[in-house]
């Protein structure tokens, strides 16, 4: 199975890691997106025209959107994280599967401003962020008054996989974390998985143990 | 179950269209979405911060994404309209569904400006609808390889339904549906599904019998 993938996408990342969770092997293809616009050049173009990555390749299979990659490799390999088949659960499950797509118009776009100047209303997509973010962290409130510490029942989905980057990256866009104390609960919940994986701006937990052997006190 | 609805909203017909195929009862609540610009009053902004329709509520659920609405109907009342379990199937749903919130953006956005001056870059729009229709052509044309009439297997699902008004209705934003047969053929048969109900722009088949009792020549 073969990902064509950035390491600073955040929705490459999303790939990476619920791969990494449920132990699939991909065949990491990486793509200069920055600054040799390659996922605009022929290659690229004839597997997905939209000009986006993540590109997932399975024998005659093409997936181009993240969501769908998370899903197909859910069903291969891990169908508990498509969630349960109750009609509020299925539900659920779309409505934050179809919310990660705004993420990725503002606060990925706030970042792909900030990070690599490209252009747009800043403002417009921060303000955009925010509102988000405050929907989420509303949304996980009531998760967490029905017991659930994530979006779509008490243990983690495709859909906690598919929002989960660009919240934790929001920062990169100018947009700060701390108002909202559910979002950073979930978080940590989603960094405590088994099998987590890191990308550049987003780390495991710290260790919050001490070290019993602090370099400084040796000998 | 109550849905807060626009008659000449394409996502808000998504959801009349896909309860009507069902057999499900709605309780319409007509939003004065223009020129009133209800949706993103205090009432319906209490429900939907994001200010956008349809919303469906039913008890406490609360649903505010077309997509995870078409979703909410086929688990209750035609789970075949999820699509089958395989992991190919549930992928392509997936990208189907992905897909429709592009439609959305430049099919969608190309017809505001058309119909309602909504600001934005027509030229931009139209192409990025057109890169669209002809990524949709293609899809369509691979099912047919395979013996597919609809998007995700032989029979229709939500994908269907999510992808088909924006598309149906994409002529009105200024972008021709001639060069596209598969696309052509896709829409008549969604127009043939038992149960089909009509929107502003979107007919029934025309009836190819003739008329027994042709007005002109009774008596």
């Amino acid at each position: 199975m073969k990902l064509y993938d950035y390491i600073l996408s955040p929705s490459c990342y999303k790939i990476r890691l619920m791969a990494a969770i449920l132990g699939v092997k991909l065949d990491i293809r990486p793509v200069d997106f920055h600054p040799g616009a390659e996922h605009r050049g022929p290659e690229l173009l004839a597997l997905n025209p939209a000009g986006s990555i993540p590109i997932l390749e399975d024998g005659d299979l093409v997936l181009t959107e993240s969501s769908a990659i998370l899903a197909y490799l859910a069903a291969l390999s891990g169908p508990e994280w498509l969630g349960g088949s109750a009609p509020q659960e299925t539900a659920r499950l779309q409505q934050w599967l179809s919310f990660s797509h705004r993420l990725t118009a503002n606060l990925g776009g706030a970042r792909l401003h900030q990070m690599l100047l490209r252009p747009g209303n800043i403002e417009a997509m921060q303000a955009q962020g925010v509102e988000a973010l405050r929907e989420l962290e509303a949304g996980l409130f009531e998760q967490r008054l029905r017991g659930m510490r994530f979006l779509v029942s008490e243990r983690a989905t495709i859909a906690d996989i598919a929002c989960f980057p660009y919240v934790a990256l929001a920062p990169d866009g100018g947009i700060s974390l701390d108002p909202y104390p559910n979002i950073r609960l979930w978080l940590r919940a989603i960094r405590s998985l088994e099998g987590f994986i890191e990308m550049p701006g987003i780390h495991r937990l710290h260790e919050l143990k001490p070290d019993p052997h602090p370099a400084g006190l040796e000998k």
